[in-house]
């Protein structure tokens, strides 16, 4: 095994692009993340996706991809892990670089959520819960997160309002970062008056449907330098799982796959909590920002939701999270989230975050969840000296 | 990278399963694989499948069967590359195991295409083409097929009756295999008076739409005895990409996909067409076959259907294909195919194929496709003596 390094990222900016098709937004993450490696072949395309199927009537996108790119003969699969479909291509990737089965793989995490046809993008969201205990009870995606949310503030004793923290601390990083759907600060008023989605989950305790691609070209560590100036080395990737039904689990307020996937990637890197300079979760809705927290040993059960109340969240808190806007304000296009988080986490190790960059950020964590805990996938990266 | 090998295969019966849950379907072979190799646990798990979404409502299969088969917990994980997607999946579990970063991984391929919700399994299959330019001008992916082999006929000069050699064997070979869909044979005659499908592909040129899986065990070949009186070692791992719609190849009749990826495993394992004693080939059309003998240079452009007419594909032939019946009479449910192929090879190399046993068969090669040719994944199997 050796070790593995991202030598280029890129991405497009998230948000409703009725006029561009999938195709084209995953051309241009991948072009933006192989021009910045300064690559023109790869061993490996590998896609992460979740709906295109349901959505856009397009499954095989890692043949359609690479031909699109100019790829063509290359190895290509989709990989699918419902929202964290991203991240897990991008583990597969590391997987076929760390074993020396390839050196340079591109990794494209792409979602298309607007102007498509079949399903309602809600009824296809439900795909990442288990169709036939809780999907087919009639329980919605946002329904299942609500129920959660409910148990939460009833178990812990908290107020919807306490919530307001995730929501404006994304805003005011998204508010900053020029490839983020929101590009807006909200304020804790705001929040408390934002519409009802699902009670207790409002407007802006909820990620956005939208569109959007990332991507990152990965090589061995040794070889990075050839490639780029500011390379980042991966020191864990890890994978934990769950249940898929929520009713299933020992605890429906503990996320044991995610205990088990940061566990397994703290392991990895021998890391702990204390170490990550800034930690990229999977706040597809607020209740899972304070349960990732826990899960991940940033607090107590029940207590993640306090980190976010003292403020420890922000930039300059004991655990920076969502820094460039997370799932709620960059937007969450669900396959590509995963790909997203890794870029972002490059952007901050680099220096490159701009007025959201963490001062000397050296290690970062990367989260992307799928479905409701049922898969969860860690990456650390660290800053190559 | 270390060498890989099979050590454990399981499969269920393929047909309509009205009665039979997709997760049972995958539990099915999954545990008759774990129980062949004699393993209660394993690194990871990747599942095959290309439909699940479209037609049971269900993404997130990784989660799902890890979940349902008591392996909860473990990395898992959905690959998907149209007809070729179990294929994909154990392309990964390979990639894994030989590049040192899992011992055991768990292999599935599973599709449910009965019973189904959603759009109707014909427009489902047109995902695997190019939606934007293929699907979307009303053409079936059975259409695509029919218009290559009406070409193939026209430049060629053969007549509809000489592909009945492909239907006849297969269904010769599926007559006697347990688990194949379609367990009696058919005769030329019957061939060529079967109901038109979309000219000139009949019903007896189509593989059927039906529910099946199939599941293989991986483990470092050094390990392989421990678990298995009789390993298989994979010899080559190949893939190969064109483009996704037809229309853009330089030469429709030609499966370039094919070609790079035979190549690519005939250099892996240090083999040539002359050293393959089977050849499970993906005859999901009758016209497939043919193409695909070329492509992996069994015979030159144009003289595919002419090994089939010598009858150089039976069993005592030169190059025995679909000796368990193939797609089309053992049956094509797609995810799982490409597995199901790989079980069929390690069947033949145990010399476990009952009636259709190749004497003394050594090496063979399974080559499964997804969409019309634009990605190919080929596996050599070897017997570890």
């Amino acid at each position: 095994m050796r070790d593995v390094a991202i030598i280029g990222v890129g991405q497009t900016e998230v948000g409703e692009h009725w006029d561009v098709s999938l195709r084209h937004l995953a051309l241009g993450a991948l072009q933006a993340a192989m021009t910045d490696a300064g690559v023109a072949q790869t061993d490996a395309l590998y896609v992460g996706n979740m709906l295109a199927g349901e959505l856009t009537g397009q499954e095989h996108l890692g043949a359609l991809v690479a031909d699109f790119a100019g790829l063509r003969g290359v190895e290509a699969f989709k990989v699918e892990a419902a929202c964290g479909s991203g991240a897990a291509a991008l583990r597969l990737g590391y997987v076929a670089v760390a074993g020396g089965l390839a050196n340079i793989v591109v990794v494209v995490g792409v979602e298309k959520m607007t102007d498509t046809l079949g399903p309602d993008t809600t009824s296809a969201l439900a795909m990442a819960a288990d169709a036939d205990y809780e999907a087919a009870q009639g329980i919605s995606f946002v329904a299942l997160n609500a129920l959660l949310m409910r148990r939460y503030m009833h178990e812990h004793g908290y107020a919807h309002h306490d919530f307001a923290p995730f929501a404006v601390n994304a805003h005011r990083n998204g508010s900053h970062n020029p490839y983020a759907m929101f590009q807006f600060p909200v304020s804790a008023d705001r929040f408390a008056q934002a519409p009802m989605i699902c009670d207790p989950i409002n407007l802006l305790d909820s990620s956005p449907i939208c569109d959007g691609a990332a991507a990152v070209v990965l090589a061995p560590a040794e070889a990075a330098r050839a490639f780029s100036a500011a390379p980042v080395r991966i020191t864990a990737s890890a994978v934990g799982t769950d249940t898929l039904a929520i009713h299933d689990r020992r605890d429906p307020l503990v996320l044991d796959g995610a205990v088990l996937s940061t566990q397994r990637a703290y392991e990895q890197a021998s890391v702990g909590p204390q170490e990550i300079d800034l930690f990229e979760l999977h706040d597809a809705f607020s209740i899972m920002a304070a349960l990732s927290l826990e899960a991940a040993g940033f607090a107590e059960r029940g207590q993640g939701l306090r980190v976010a109340l003292d403020g420890e969240i922000e930039l300059g808190g004991r655990v920076p999270i969502t820094t460039m806007g997370g799932l709620k304000a960059r937007g969450h296009p669900v396959g590509a989230t995963g790909v997203y988080q890794i870029v972002e986490v490059v952007q901050q190790l680099r220096g490159l975050a701009g007025s959201n960059q963490i001062p000397n950020a050296r290690v970062g964590m990367a989260q992307n969840i799928g479905g409701s805990g049922a898969t969860v996938i860690t990456h650390i990266l660290e800053r190559m000296e």
